[in-house]
């Protein structure tokens, strides 16, 4: 096919072009922004360019003036190219973006085009571009040509055939609750409407008309769900900042600490209808107060993304888990396809979509492919660890090449959960101690400086390794001294770390022997399931680069420390990095981009289960970690020294 | 508000009635059927009652006579309720739904439907195969693998993996009510299931799933929406074949004879939604007798093709059709994507589809596309008319290369509506009529040798042309001779078919001069537009080389006679083809067959609308075929001879 060069004035910009095509499909190849109200059927006459120099092909049409013709004024959808051009568009045929800045102008069309700058997952962590930037739902300002005799498409195909100037569409979706509304709302507004558009599946859908030009409100939600926290962001989609974050205990916790009594609740009477309730209240007042704390209409949220392990997914969208716990451990669905929020009860706007990102097994759920997918495991060619410590901890081994996950029952004390004193990471939570190691005196820092209301995770792993260090406990954890802090309670022996005095609160804060065996059985959870799949692998932890740890308590351990009490491997400092909630960065990836969703989905397929139980080593490696650090002290060399 | 009782006689149903809301309100909220061809406008005159006790108030009308007046008639549209009423409303008010039994029907539907076992139109007429067998909805019966600790994708995955083994599918998808009841479904019934898989738009449905295997049944059903009858069949997917076909009134007629009449009633307070629930009763109640005459489960009904015109398709979807009627004429979607019936309220399997045949514009709707498509006008090598005589007549000109479509309004009375003696072909009405050339006795027959109750459509095209012959009527359609079934009237003069006497009726059936307008008009109206499309296509009669004649009346048509009072041009008689209800025939296609969707699609884009009343020479040709056959009798050269 003869090509020609196409040469577009005042902007100097040259594209290649076949013959017979239209000089407003070279333009928009260049990247022009011409107008084209009727979508290039040469009605609407807002497409007037002049040739300056070469030979043009013009389909005779009523629009053109003999005056404008003298001048070579063209119709650029109804001319062709037949040789080299140069073509001055004026002014008054490019579509007008003059109110936004170059920046702003690029921000719009990002969504559009995929081509603006790239989201970072963990600001700090990583420099280089990850994904661009192309969010779940995007907002695209129309201003259709109004109807005539000549130009009656109906409604509907109006707005799809000034939809499809923006790009090509696979298939276009509606609902009939849009189309219903359709012919008023244009009438109404002068034909000036905002049409939000959200990826499902494999069709674009019309979320959402809005009268006017409401582009600028354009947001959305991640979420991360967990056992024990759920943790939720609002984003602004056009700007792709985070406006505000904010986390609170999972309201189901109230019928189980961890998921498998979840399950077994799930199978009551209601049972199911409670844990779906209580988590999507929690949600939904995780919501409510971002919304009100930015001054955000509920009506312009219109999608959420939401990562968690299979059974937080299972009961989000009142689907029985009850297979996740029996033989051979078969969940319902780990690919869910994109929902209406509505659907599952969360509130956002009524049409606004869910994604829940896919899960690979019963045990390894969408928080470990969206963890994957902020680390950028899948991108190493090393083989790293993500360890995730939650309840249901998870461990990943693998690089580019490779990629097994486990899953760990360990239980929500590092979450503050079911040990006496603890509390989730916030204000007045004590996230550091040092202990006197001649009379057990104790200094602690809170979160905020605040007054002390408990004890959270990075506060505990602390705790412990000072308790190890001053001999207050023994390997095995048993409280082995006396003194004024330590006495006998219900619980064993317990050591109080902040009198009620100090406090000015109602009870001691302390840790007792029962809560340091809870937390014994955590940290060996975690340690024995890494040490396991390594060992899976034929790897040994020297050979893997880096340990990447995520969770709720991330942003406050001491490394140190950890390795101390044995939760962590032995390895040089170096080698670890923290990462935050990486199921949350995840799950704001894939709302931010639909290429981190299509990566998530290969994720999900890509990464490979392996099931801890069936290992013949298992039950000795958890046995042996039951001591802080670990019986076998040559694994913990700097421990020793 | 104050309420009174109205009781309605001979009924004896009472209904409570606000002040000042009008007689006819009532009898709707009392589920009465009165004729209201005008939608209430109090101009038909249908809807005569009688009130024989209470207080009323009246509207002046040039309609009631005073000898009405004295005997307590009233237009139940334009009196109001001032006190308790009882309301006598005579049978001549009613519009008779159930008065057609089910041999009744049968008989009329033997002749107007095809009743070809397969696909094929017209069965004699076109000998190859059209379409090839993909139904809008397929049942496959799966035995799936039990999950092993080997093989733990999930349930959802593990029906996809074995769906996959029957064919590419582009994308699947399959909503949360299903995802929801899979994993208790698949293990209660030991893996084996059947799912019904449906078309929607891009991506291929996972519509049920349903325990063992239930291929047997899969049921669908077509519908032709007509602005005064509907017509539904039920058909068996598997074989193809037609169960059964049921026609009725549309009950919407109670809001209003003709098209617009029926966008001026939406407009109205709830008007849009008693439209709509005219509509979907009338299916319903027709869904329901065939259903439960074949003994078929509702829940294996699996999805519905409806054809329409663009308004009656409006209101089925509630969509608002006022710009139907205001220049542009647009209206708001004549492409409607694939939904879920029961969101148009047709109560089939509640996840069963919708499709919605596409309509070219607010004047040709889907029920021309599926003309075009069962006609096969689209594939002729020579140019050839599809005549569509309905409320809203239709008529499509074009061959292989090209299709154009006008719409005349030619009202109803045709269909036995607007006229003093009219009815629609049913039993009792006159269907056939001889007038004595010397005495004017008139011999005639009506459908089922029933006693003459009144004309139908096909009956007053014999009538006319029989005055016409015997010299009754001039040219203009004035009554010219003396006779004693010649009389004068309140409507200009009268003849009168058949006196009360020998119908042991109520009332003489006759005609006068004003409803000899009104068929005049009728007649003018599709003469008219059929030749104006011929000549804006620069073609003449000569060269078109068929015209299929589609409508509710077609089997009872006689062609000499309807060219002889210029209905139909007057072409060689072997041109004209009969085919029945042609909407009905390509919603059936389109049921049965994937290729012929696309293909409705394809149509529905390439049918040029072509606007009437925009041709220069419009007034005048409708104005010369204003006379019994035309003002230029060179047209009708047989006519003349």
């Amino acid at each position: 096919m003869q090509k020609f060069k196409v040469t577009f004035l005042p902007d100097n910009l040259t594209v290649e072009a076949e013959k017979d095509k239209t000089i407003l499909s070279a333009a928009i190849s260049a990247g022009i922004n011409i107008n084209s109200n009727c979508g290039g059927d040469g009605i609407c006459g807002r497409c007037k360019v002049i040739v300056n120099e070469g030979q043009v092909s013009s389909q005779p049409n009523g629009i053109i003036t003999p005056q404008e013709r003298k001048n070579n004024v063209y119709l650029a959808c109804l001319t062709t190219v037949h040789s080299d051009l140069k073509v001055l568009i004026p002014d008054s045929s490019r579509i007008n973006f003059d109110k936004l800045t170059p920046e702003e102008l690029e921000e719009r069309l990002s969504g559009l085009y995929s081509k603006a700058e790239d989201i970072q997952p963990v600001k700090e962590k990583f420099e280089d571009k990850v994904f661009t930037h192309s969010p779940f739902a995007t907002k695209i300002y129309l201003e259709l040509p109004e109807p005539t005799l000549n130009d009656s498409i109906s409604d509907l195909e109006r707005l799809y055939r000034a939809l499809r100037q923006y790009g090509e569409f696979p298939a276009i979706a509606t609902g009939l609750f849009n189309i219903r509304q359709l012919g008023e709302l244009l009438r109404d507004y002068d034909w000036k409407v905002t049409v939000t558009l959200g990826r499902r599946n494999e069709t674009v859908e019309i979320v959402l008309i809005e009268p006017g030009d409401t582009t600028a409100n354009n947001y959305g939600l991640c979420f991360d769900i967990g056992t024990t926290t759920i943790s939720g962001q609002l984003v602004d989609l056009n700007s792709k900042k985070i406006l505000g974050t904010k986390a609170t205990y999972n309201q189901q916790a109230a019928f189980g600490s961890d998921v498998i009594t979840r399950i077994v609740y799930a199978a009551k009477t209601d049972g199911l209808e409670k844990l779906h309730n209580a988590v999507t209240d929690t949600m939904n007042q995780i919501i409510k107060d971002l919304v009100s704390e930015h001054r955000i209409d509920l009506n312009s949220v219109n999608c959420v993304v939401c990562s968690g392990n299979t059974t937080m997914i299972h009961l989000l969208l009142s689907m029985d888990p009850s297979h996740i716990r029996r033989q051979p451990y078969v969940p319902t669905a780990n690919f869910i396809p994109v929902l209406r929020a509505a659907e599952a009860g969360i509130n956002i706007n009524p049409r606004g979509l869910l994604n829940c990102v896919p899960g690979v097994s019963s045990y390894v759920g969408g928080d470990t492919t969206a963890g994957v997918l902020s680390s950028r495991l899948y991108q190493k060619e090393e083989a790293c660890i993500l360890i995730d410590i939650g309840t249901n901890g998870e461990i990943v081994l693998g690089n580019k090449d490779f990629l097994v996950a486990c899953a760990a029952s360990a239980g929500p004390a590092f979450e503050g959960s079911g040990v006496s004193s603890g509390m989730r990471a916030s204000s007045g939570a004590i996230q550091k101690v040092n202990i006197d190691k001649k009379d057990f005196s104790v200094k602690y820092s809170t979160i905020q400086d605040a007054a002390p209301r408990g004890i959270c995770g990075s506060g505990y792993i602390d705790l412990l390794s000072e308790m190890l260090d001053a001999g207050i406990i023994d390997k095995a954890g048993k409280i082995k001294v006396e003194g004024k802090r330590i006495r006998q309670g219900e619980n064993g022996k317990e050591f109080v770390v902040c009198f009620k005095e100090e406090a000015n609160s109602e009870s001691d804060i302390l840790i007792n022997e029962a809560d340091i065996e809870n937390l014994k059985r955590s940290k060996g959870a975690i340690y024995s399931a890494t040490a396991i799949l390594v060992r899976h692998l034929a790897l040994d932890f020297s050979s893997v680069s880096k340990i990447f740890i995520a969770g709720g308590f991330g942003t406050y351990l001491d490394i140190e420390k950890a390795i101390r009490i044995g939760l962590l491997p032995d390895l040089e400092r170096s080698k670890f990095v923290f990462i935050g909630n990486s199921s949350l960065a995840g799950s704001r990836q894939i709302l931010l981009s639909a290429q981190a969703r299509d990566m998530a989905d290969a994720l999900a397929q890509k990464i490979t289960y392996f099931e801890l139980s069936v290992d013949p080593g298992y039950m000795d490696e958890y046995s042996q970690s039951l001591f802080f650090p670990h019986t076998d002290l040559t694994r913990f060399p700097t421990v020793r020294a």
